[in-house]
């Protein structure tokens, strides 16, 4: 390979090697009505409806620390992370498959502590374990979920439908486990500086909580359902809502305007923020894992939902490109998507 | 965790890991005909048909050796493994995701490599990759595939009904998957001894390639549905003809009878198991990764196929429990299922 072109992962990143991978699997074929590029693949059912398909892999020391993530709540997340795929295409998860790679330190009562926590988030979203791989590794833990689900096709929701005047709308509140990571990795320093020392996480049980244990929003999707409403787009927030908004924004072709000032935050998240000196704008646009749905409404479907206790309007679409942040001041600033980079030690 | 019960997952092995899982999961839920325990779990429809869905993970240092592994059959092998699990069910795989986590030693043209076998599979299939996830790993190369299939219910095969004098079936040769990795191993060991040494592996080109770039009978699959045979038992060979055998002499709750004399096993797997001192029946029995189908059917159905150049009737099933070998010299000796011990450096 030495006369060979080698270009680094690094230098065109995560959403680069997605493109060069699309590239070289070449066209899609019949029955998918979306692949590789929405939070799930659709497949056409016919009559039945369609398959909503989606796969996620956490990886121990790139997703989740073992020091501070209880095994449980591991599983309970793992399975969390791959239904909120589902539920991003407005669409109700059914089944599941987990496969797990252990490496020697994990003992079965480790394995079976990770799969209470899967089994809690089974219950709760009342999804199935229907089959998986149980694997040696070298080194570390990892997790692969792929969640399904079945829905009659004119309710999915994808990113690329979104349309002028449409309501820009988040579920709860952002930017908290992003704050409750920082919480844990400050308790993690200070533990290994003076292991006698107590942690001191109850006041901040709430963010700890949204980062160790976050929920899908399957809820909203069977709330919305129930109302008679179908989002134009919609997307959920796994890595930032920059990230998201630029997903929707480029994939609809539209321009999403977004008001500083609108974007839902925590009380716990606002004063941790003080007290760690971040920005609580920049928690909520370049954090991660909240977990919470990001969507538009026509007008007449936002009037149907404003008062709704969990549904934000952030802003709403214009005809353009880009999504656009309104800063307090007043001031337009085009907003470029940070998220997680997952391949930031590869340069 | 100090007063706990500690269970290193040696002592159980991967099947009783399986098991303790399946506890820890609970009860099956309503909509699935199998869940974990099969080659793949099975999702009732409704008038649709069923829905059968596999996941399959492969470790770098576990499953597979770059140094004699191209990255292009890797992504072919990847491929296979999981269409194979779906043709276990006498389905036929239409759909995959494909998720791999990659270290900081992989280019972006060795990640294309890796999907250019992806996309031949793909083809040569008829399958089309829907979805995937692409993250960083901290050590080596992982993947994930999970296939899926619908089929009709009436002709979906599991393992737990073989019936007494049920003929025993397999399709094409033995034990060559495990001679190939013989050949590459002792080849590498070579080159690391003398790195100017040219590879002698051109004789073994048989062997190696089953290695290397194995294929899923989909193939008989189709065959068998044009006849209009469904077998009352299936299962593929990946971990090797006893393992194989104990699963469905188990799960049927009948005895497994097999004569040595019948094991097909190819001119090159002899030869190259002389060469090795192996007994090839053990190369067949306890090698794995052929991916070849053992199958039963009934007397009748037998009839239709026996002249079929690639199935080989290799013994019957009897009233009794556990699989029988009755060796050359006409001793029935119990086959006890060693496998791949993918633990085995945990005790």
């Amino acid at each position: 390979m030495s006369d060979q072109k080698t270009t680094d992962i690094s230098s065109i990143g995560e959403f680069g090697l997605i493109e060069r991978i699309k590239e070289t699997l070449g066209d899609e074929r019949s029955g998918i009505s979306k692949g590789i590029g929405d939070d799930a693949a659709v497949i056409d059912l016919g009559e039945k409806g369609s398959l909503i398909m989606s796969t996620d892999t956490l990886i121990e020391g790139i997703h989740f620390d073992l020091s501070y993530m209880p095994l449980k709540h591991l599983g309970y997340k793992s399975v969390v992370v791959s239904l909120s795929d589902i539920a991003a295409m407005n669409a109700v998860p059914q089944y599941l498959t987990v496969s797990i790679g252990l490496s020697s330190k994990f003992t079965v009562e480790a394995v079976e502590e990770f799969y209470r926590g899967v089994e809690l988030a089974c219950k709760n979203y009342e999804v199935s374990v229907v089959g998986g791989d149980t694997t040696a590794s070298r080194s570390g833990l990892f997790i692969n979920v792929t969640a399904i689900g079945i829905s009659t096709k004119d309710t999915l929701t994808y990113r690329n439908d979104a349309k002028v005047k449409d309501v820009i709308c988040v579920s709860g509140d952002l930017g908290g486990a992003y704050m409750g990571m920082h919480v844990l990795e400050r308790e993690k320093k200070e533990f290994q500086a003076n292991p006698d020392m107590q942690p001191d996480i109850e006041q901040f049980s709430y963010l700890v909580g949204r980062q160790l244990k976050p929920e899908a929003r399957t809820d909203l999707i069977h709330s919305l359902s129930e109302i008679g409403i179908v989002p134009s787009s919609m997307i959920d927030i796994s890595d930032g809502l920059a990230s998201e908004l630029m997903h929707l924004s480029t994939q609809s072709e539209k321009k999403f305007k977004v008001y500083e000032d609108k974007i839902p935050l925590a009380e716990e998240t606002r004063s941790t923020c003080m007290d760690f000196g971040i920005d609580p704008t920049t928690a909520a646009m370049n954090g991660g894992e909240d977990y919470e749905l990001l969507f538009t409404l026509g007008l007449e479907d936002f009037e149907k939902v404003k008062n709704h206790p969990d549904i934000t309007a952030i802003g709403y679409v214009e005809e353009g490109a880009g999504p656009v942040l309104i800063t307090r001041s007043g001031n337009n600033v085009p907003i470029k998507a940070q998220g997680w980079n997952h391949f930031p030690d590869q340069s």
